[in-house]
């Protein structure tokens, strides 16, 4: 990522970046940002989203990775998807090098690289903890004030003892041959376009045509290439193949889901 | 509630937190953090949120009680959640002691023990309103430009005259009895589930039966400790008997909406 | 607009507010703010709003006009709700004296007047954009660095060569006549009141009856003076012509449309 020229060292206080699946409705992600201002108050906090489809690690997990690269290094990004919280599911701080993260041990950080891991931490120092802790809100109790400490400062070793890893969620992976690639799309966004499972570096050389749940799709470079209501495939912004359709909802317009086939193949005789 | 060890004096910007039912979609919200940072610029602005039901007073005195432990003391809240505006409703500048307070004298407040009330003033001076005062935004004209001066420090003494008190709206309480405790639903959160006029001090010791819009839901110490679909009740968050379902909807599976009873009574004779 | 007393001077960190249709739910506005705040981590974000209407250029401009008199001097603006992302529209950086524009060449700043204008640039430097460039995310790649380095200081001129102005979108004017005046509605806020062509300047003097869809809506001074499910007219906080219901939404009690005509004419014969 080259952000061009002259940028500034940042000397100005610490980021810290919040990702849930609370929605905006609910005073949940307030009372977040409440108790890291309590804690922190110097710390700027930045909304990744809270949009996330309720307790969709998957999603979350989308969303933390296309963003990651743009955040300035040293922010400490808060994830909280947490279908498991009042179960045994740990509670982590990593440090990923450029990044700090405190999240449920569940599958959200998979993306993370194994080789960039410094430290990966059980989030367990109850000192840390707001007391008492509820059961159904480690957001507020645990997550948060961790994560106000490490962007003030504290080092991760305080939160607890190291751990040897975490969970890693593996994604659908597109399946490349010499027959074509098959992959899935993982989800939407509010354009209703679909995300798949097939990255750049997948796609083959030469000519292939698509089908997207069962229907044929041609490639345009932008949107702007086709006309109104057209389908379209493309690599789109966070490096994945994309399927949509310009001015409208490919997920409304071509009635397609998550899990549903994405497969480029050899075109069939008739036109080449 | 313990914030944990070596808690920072608070000595940046004075913290203002917003609320609303203005919704995210319209440019209402952003117009009032407009003339916030034209007024105080040093002020840092936190979003409790501005998802409350549309004109739902209830709602928003909810969502106000569970946020306002957790935010620092000194913090300036701004409050609007106003059925009444162009009505002869008041508009308040309220002292509660370890936090101060703009909104319209409607009820939203009403969760402000009155024994930490230090003054309540009629916000009437229309030196500080932005002029001219519309008739349907007292957000952008009257409620915003006073909690920005009051952020930045100016007493609550010099916008109106002192007043006896605001209006206070009772909560539906519940009934607590020999027989049991009869509750009911107050509203519902983003995850589906429903949050009840039963506090965690009204609950009875001993074995008890809980009917929810007439359906038996066990507790559970918290959501991971049943299966998912799977009704439970366990106290919420915020300190109220909560009614949801794992990793669903309970609004939705349990069909219950607002004002619904929550019954808990003892087990009728055949399982005790 | 008259801020009131004692306005201080603004000697913060420069303000830089977001408007978009990127809605919520995805990590857009997030990555957006990330990039900002990499290149530009003293500046201050103010979200004006991402709920724009997916590529309603219209909305948008609506939005932006309601709200520009309410930022301090000197804020730099991001709007970007851009349908042709990947085509050649152009992407401008304009001085309009009081405040800085960051956007794309379709209409969206229609509402600055010409008379204000001091430059328009187009943004063209490729030092000042992401590398990669994406075809797909302009505001990631080129609106949102830009933005930030405006905000930071770096003058207009930096960012391209001059241009003669940019495109400007006609909004449906209102026809007035002797006869009367006949507007349309021209979208809705999240309480589903509409928002007309018909400004407070073109309203007539004298008794005059007014029809919406067809049908008879009296004048009110406010919500508040008609009782609740009344529909009501009234001049609305942007100086337009808006139709409502008190609590409850004009959209669907009066089942009206964008586009739906708003005629005020003389009162026919019976009543006066």
């Amino acid at each position: 990522l080259n952000l061009g020229p002259g940028t500034p060292p940042v000397k100005t206080a610490p980021l810290l970046a919040l990702t849930s699946d609370f929605g905006l409705d609910d005073p949940y992600v307030g009372i977040l940002k409440a108790v890291i201002s309590s804690l922190a108050p110097e710390v700027r906090l930045v909304d990744l989203t809270h949009g996330i489809p309720p307790q969709d690690v998957l999603a979350g997990r989308l969303a933390l990775e296309a963003a990651r690269p743009y955040f300035p290094p040293g922010t400490v990004h808060l994830a909280v998807v947490d279908p498991g919280v009042g179960s045994e599911r740990r509670a982590l701080v990593v440090d990923a090098g450029r990044d700090l993260w405190v999240a449920p041990d569940n599958g959200l950080l998979s993306f993370l690289p194994e080789a960039e891991i410094r430290q990966v931490r059980a989030l367990e120092n109850p000192a840390f903890f707001l007391q008492p802790v509820s059961r159904t809100f480690h957001g507020r109790d645990v997550f948060a004030p961790a994560a106000a400490r490490l962007a003030s400062g504290t080092p991760p070793e305080a939160f607890g003892p190291a751990v040897e890893g975490f969970r890693r969620l593996e994604l659908p992976a597109a399946a490349v041959s010499a027959q074509g690639v098959r992959g899935e799309v993982l989800t939407f966004d509010r354009f209703g376009n679909a995300i798949t499972s097939i990255r750049e570096r997948d796609l083959p050389e030469g000519e292939w045509e698509t089908l997207v749940g069962g229907r044929r799709v041609s490639w345009a470079a932008t949107y702007a290439c086709v006309a109104p209501g057209e389908p379209l495939w493309l690599v789109g912004s966070s490096g994945r193949v994309e399927v949509g359709v310009r001015l409208a909802s490919a997920r409304e317009l071509l009635r397609i889901g998550r899990g549903d086939e994405v497969l480029l193949r050899r075109p069939s005789g008739e036109g080449s």
